[in-house]
């Protein structure tokens, strides 16, 4: 491709990253490679540095370059409030949003009988464990609204009911959202929890 | 972002890169760091060697790993054919089309008055020196077909007129294009262009 191996395998590697093809790996690499003292050392070496660090926290599952991650860590934080999320990218999310400000715990993915996740592959027994262990008085499930992610708030939700306060996040219109765009069930979903004005 | 200093910097790191944006980013560094030995630390291995081995070929100004780069080196690629091409990436695009068994010059740019590119930012007098000295017998413009490629197409052909037969890419329907989706340029050209059967 390019008449070069190390540079042809870069591109190879960078173009299997998700969001990246191989013309939009090439044209990084050849942006990289123009500017390589700053941009392309300073990259690789924090690769090395991220990729000698960085570990999930044993608590939550969050990642981090620490056994416990900086959100378990911080005292104001243990507020009795677990929000459960599918993955590290969901906790982030949340994070962005900035209006939750207790605690997390990170499944690892959702039950699923096609991909053969039960409950051990994930990290249920550790969030049934944390309840009684951190004295939580509610937990929020913001699972997502498919069907896998239905079906393990469920099954959490046995495992766990009478003992705490268990929520889920309210489904609705999104802010900012038109009606014509919006999927059948959505718009069901927001009519059956309609609320006083 | 991700409550963590390197990661976070690494996800911008990322972000700046051509083709991807903030939440592309992480989901590739999320997916590098859940695979860190198959994926991470390998891919920041090959960041470095790139960074520690890339140059310009002092020739044509092709990217590789050696001071005159593979197909310069090539002798059977020294059959008097010279493609002109903008950037490297124009290169490897011709390259990949395996239909062109000559050498390559790369400018590094277009002419422009906007950005103040002249023919001395460019490689043009390394390409007028390698007429005599390579004893090429044409010279392909293989220049975009934009107001500055253009431009920069006829100043080339004013400084080596006469001395070497000059082409450039014929311009017309792209294969497996449909009128309806052409710009009227294009269909104007290739009807001016029009070709006996």
């Amino acid at each position: 491709m390019s008449s070069n191996r190390d540079i042809d395998t870069l591109i190879q590697m960078m173009a299997k990253l998700p969001g990246l093809g191989p013309r939009s790996a090439r044209r990084a690499v050849l942006h990289l490679i123009a500017k390589r003292e700053l941009k392309l050392t300073p990259l690789a070496e924090m690769m090395q540095r991220v990729a000698a660090t960085a570990r999930e926290c044993t608590v939550c599952g969050n990642i981090g370059t620490a056994e416990i991650c900086d959100i378990c860590a911080a005292p104001k934080r243990a507020n009795g409030l677990l929000c459960v999320v599918e993955d590290v990218a969901d906790l982030w999310a949340m994070e962005r949003g900035g209006a939750f400000q207790g605690r997390y715990h990170v499944l690892g993915g959702t039950l699923s009988a096609l991909d053969q996740v039960g409950p051990e592959q994930l990290r249920i027994p550790a969030l049934v464990g944390r309840i009684d262990s951190e004295q939580i008085s509610e937990v929020i499930l913001a699972l997502g609204a498919t069907i896998d992610g239905q079906t393990t708030a469920h099954y959490i939700a046995d495992q766990i009911e009478g003992r705490v306060r268990l929520t889920s996040l309210a489904q609705g219109v999104p802010i900012g959202g038109e009606l014509d765009y919006l999927d059948d069930g959505t718009i069901s979903a927001a009519l059956s929890a309609r609320r006083d004005i």
